[in-house]
């Protein structure tokens, strides 16, 4: 089965205690594609300029993604963004953000995109969200990322376009703020009463919390011992996330989603090793595994 | 096998955004004590005032909890803590602290809580915490727990108590203040270097997560929809998983320590169901296991 992902294609420039990169490929649909790519088809939806050309392609194209659907924007320049990080590595400080083609995005999806069972609407403007699932079939499952920004700024129609999604991925903050609620467990029912049936909190280097109507899993974040930059480990999760669920028969099913709760998990950890896509270009199957049993050990209650 | 507590005995008025105490029992080693003596024999060491009666010796010995060593300082006052939460529920706020009786404490202990076989030090000025410890046998093993004040004021010296005991529990923040060291897993192993096996990071409404020298274990805290009062928590935490390794023949094998961060979560949660100890002196054994079994299916990858 297949999975469409919606959202930016970007060049970022970053500095963290650790190094910095002055530009390089990067933005939610890119790191979304990149981590799903390990387990189902994918089809990357965005816009992008002149300045995108073959080595960014390459990056996409090696891990099997399927590039038709992004759209190159003659005479413009690609999203950019430049941020920093503390040694608090929880908090990206924006610094710069130059939308170039992304101001002008307006979604027009293939006739394969189009039929696609299962679609990722990955953080961008509420209403451009409901628009892109207005054109989906997505039989499947649709999931949702969205930010402090629009709960801001656009909280109706995100509240709207929530309504019309199965998955919502936010950090718990972002839940909290939303529904207004201090307590997670009440907050996220109060977005499953919108529509969803899953709700992921993420909580960066303490992990993810997955809520459902009858369940509650939580699982720790990689206890690594150097994280270089951590542009991306959420896209990184969501793809992970739903690459697995899109390629399972029951993708509701309690043992899927502690699964790709894993899986999702596995992903962001080899993403925050290094920067930007470095790390999960290169990455095998059989590193996925690996990391994927140090979980399980990790997690167990009999050692 | 029987576990020492040194640490404060107090009077707490507490106000969160659920309600308020004007004066109720609380204090480290009572927290702590409660919370252990679902799994093993507690003797409690520290000094009250006249203004400590009967209603509160009768909550701790109906948890069997043995007093033989609380020091009743005639013309004292027990010491006395005021403090608020507001909706972040993982930050107390002092207002009045009264140390009264504590402010003169000097721990003598007596013949049978020096022979006790496990001790724990409560978070008290490191210089008293070894003096404790130098007055205990402790044989299998001594843990600890501290603050930032400690941190700040009397670095050092609490880096010599360290080197003295087997378990270290501190909140994450802490670990990484003590060591300035932000990687929480490079800071775990330098306070190893010190001496300990093993140090368990507390992390509020994360949960908490266990590292030894070949291992690293995490727990979310139990999804609760309604905390009332958080004051205590990390004590019952830290009684929950001491009280029950006092009670296991391979205190330090991978199972129990995992079981113990388990049972500490389970006493914690509850905790903090209501206003200070009174949720922990009425729970019972079938409740704690009913929870721990909750808390297995909630962590289990294969759901």
């Amino acid at each position: 089965m297949s999975l469409v992902v919606v959202g930016s294609i970007a060049f970022d420039a970053v500095t963290t205690p650790f190094g910095e990169r002055e530009r390089m490929l990067g933005g939610s649909a890119v790191h979304f594609s990149l981590a799903a790519s390990f387990f189902t088809d994918v089809r990357v939806v965005g816009p992008v300029g002149e300045d995108f050309g073959e080595d960014e392609y390459a990056v996409l194209h090696a891990r099997g993604v399927n590039t038709d659907d992004i759209e190159h924007v003659e005479g413009g320049q690609t999203f950019f963004w430049r941020g920093h990080y503390d040694y608090d590595l929880n908090t990206a400080h924006t610094d710069e953000t130059q939308l170039n083609v992304f101001g002008e995005f307006k979604p027009k999806l293939s006739e394969e995109s189009k039929q696609a069972e299962n679609l990722f609407l990955a953080n961008i403007q509420p209403d451009l969200q409901r628009e892109v699932r207005g054109q989906c079939e997505a039989t499947r499952f649709v999931g949702l990322d969205s930010m402090n920004l629009w709960i801001d700024i656009a909280r109706d129609s995100l509240k709207e376009t929530i309504s019309q999604v199965d998955v919502v991925l936010l950090n718990d903050a972002e839940i909290r703020m939303l529904t207004e609620e201090p307590n997670l467990m009440r907050a996220a029912r109060e977005v499953m009463a919108m529509g969803p049936r899953v709700v992921v909190a993420k909580r960066g280097e303490y992990g993810a919390a997955l809520i459902t109507e009858d369940g509650f899993f939580a699982l720790p974040a990689f206890p690594l011992e150097a994280v270089m930059d951590p542009t991306g480990a959420g896209d990184s999760f969501a793809g992970g996330f739903l690459g697995y669920l899109s390629a399972q028969d029951d993708w509701i099913g309690a043992t899927s989603l502690r699964r790709a709760m894993t899986y999702g998990s596995v992903i962001a950890s080899f993403n925050v090793e290094e920067f930007g896509t470095e790390r999960v270009s290169r990455l095998t199957r059989d590193e996925i595994d690996e990391r994927f049993d140090a979980f399980r050990r990790m997690t167990a209650l009999e050692a």
